[in-house]
């Protein structure tokens, strides 16, 4: 069974829930039988069933219905249940945990054929700490946060902090965990106001495990807009002699050019998101007299522009 | 006799005309005295008497006057009047044509003592076409021109064509200028349309010499910006097959927001003014989606950041 939709659209009126049988006796070389455990949810793939999102999945013919359908979902976990006799199956067997190296498989359903290639194996539960939960969420949101840490600037704990906004999202908290914990680096974390609560808080704290060094800060961007909140002279504190050169943006807006605004000579602004449905907004003093470079990050891209042993590479270090 | 200010702020009200008397007797070791012909104003001076520009001249002791003043203009075309008789001249001798290769030096005054270092001597009328007219404009605005169309992407004729806003500016003239003659690429040139005339499209159809495929096209914002005026697809028949992989950006607002949805995936966006005063405005989705890089550009930062014989080669250049 799984969730289908016939034509792009709002997804509350276009996704259904529908049920076929899956003829496992007759693979075909080089193909498997996945059970899904777990499928996530990614904001992407709401536009990706709206149809607005440059990733466009394969329309697949199911039993029990006549025309061509979609099935949603991109990303999530599942055990390899049976595998074709003969051809190059990856050195994958019975039992394997597996994700989908296709993007827009097709997730959100409970088991599918697809080709060994189609997917990357990774540790189980005995040979690592990853849980399916963790697994089925970690291609996308993680491998995001890690990615935009390490391809735009070689950060240094002693001279670095990095700044980010859409900082309670999954993506934000990602970035927050791997710069504490793995680089070592401070964070300097906005969210809208009512966005706080004090499991986030708490969250963000556990990060640095008491290491003031490397400490997730969290800020709104409404206290950094009122210019009388002094919270710009906090973070001149809190920065030291170490600089803003790293910046990621998932909001776009007014809230994105206050904190660009926090941001050191040659400086890199990275945008995935634009959460305000605003237009990238930066002041131009920052683009000419200080040098800020305006790049953008699209884990999907990164996933078709490297191969297989990348992007293996890549979840190995994430798991 | 010069132009002088005693502190920032309005330059109509700050600007004043002194008249002082230069001791050329005494020329300490290495230093020479210029006679400048012509001395050319930019935007950019304006913003340092006003003091909110990053370059910041040194005030100087002027006879006549009690306190240190600070002297107007950063470019000009002058001739070496007189040389210290020893000290390493630069291979300078009287009669020399120069430019200043010292930012801020304060230009807009009949003569000036300076280091021989400070200045970089070019070729004369008879050794070129240049006029002194001419040199006096050109550490600034062609510079400007040449690096962008040089440092930011490899352009090709068959598969390039670029775009530029505030394009009847020195650096937009300019910039259609060498597009067109010297790297035969095509160029799509904006305006307002209050600034449109018929000897501003004259020059640009001059560019071409005739030929279309290195044509400098002529448009205005608000007929970019309207949906119904066609524009759109006739830049699509001007594209044919090439694809707009550099824009030029001095202007920010709207205006730019429109003419970089024209821009192509992996293109670059260069921002060296913001003459609407509003901040760089750019759809998230270019950024995300086709990996638009964002780039700024200084002319006054290259300058620092490259030698003597640098500077030299991209003036011999433009030459």
């Amino acid at each position: 069974q799984g969730l289908i939709y016939k034509e792009n659209g709002d997804p509350r009126g276009k996704l259904e829930g529908h049920v076929w049988d899956i003829d496992t006796k007759n693979l075909k070389e080089g193909e498997i039988f996945v059970k899904i455990g777990h499928a996530s949810v990614n904001p992407a793939d709401f536009n990706v069933i709206q149809g607005v999102y440059p990733a466009k999945p394969e329309k697949q013919k199911l039993p029990g219905i006549e025309e061509e359908v979609w099935i949603g979902g991109n990303e999530g976990f599942g055990v390899v249940e049976k595998l074709s006799e003969n051809g190059d199956l990856n050195g994958l067997k019975r039992g394997d945990w597996v994700i989908f190296s296709k993007p827009q498989i097709g997730t959100w359903r409970s088991g599918l054929i697809c080709n060994a290639n189609d997917v990357i194996k990774i540790p189980n539960r005995k040979e690592s700490q990853i849980t399916p939960y963790m697994a089925s969420t970690l291609q996308v949101n993680p491998a995001t946060a890690y990615r935009m840490l390490h391809d735009f600037h070689q950060l240094d704990p002693k001279k670095d902090v990095i700044v980010q906004n859409a900082a309670n999202s999954a993506v934000g908290q990602a970035v927050a965990q791997i710069a504490s914990r793995k680089l070592k680096v401070a964070s300097i974390n906005f969210i809208r106001s009512n966005a706080y609560s004090e499991e986030l808080q708490k969250a963000f704290d556990s990060y640095s495990k008491g290491d003031e060094s490397c400490k997730a800060y969290l800020f709104s961007y409404e206290h950094l807009a009122d210019r009388n909140s002094g919270l710009k002279e906090r973070i001149k504190t809190i920065l030291g002699d170490r600089q803003i050169k790293l910046g990621l943006n998932a909001v776009c807006g007014q809230a994105n050019a206050d904190m660009a605004k926090l941001m050191s000579t040659n400086s890199t602004l990275i945008t995935y998101g634009a959460m305000s449905r605003q237009p990238l907004t930066v002041p131009a003093g920052l683009i000419i007299f200080q040098n800020m470079a305006i790049r953008g990050f699209m884990m999907n891209k990164w996933y078709a522009q490297n191969g297989l042993k990348e992007r293996e590479e890549l979840l190995k270090t994430l798991v």
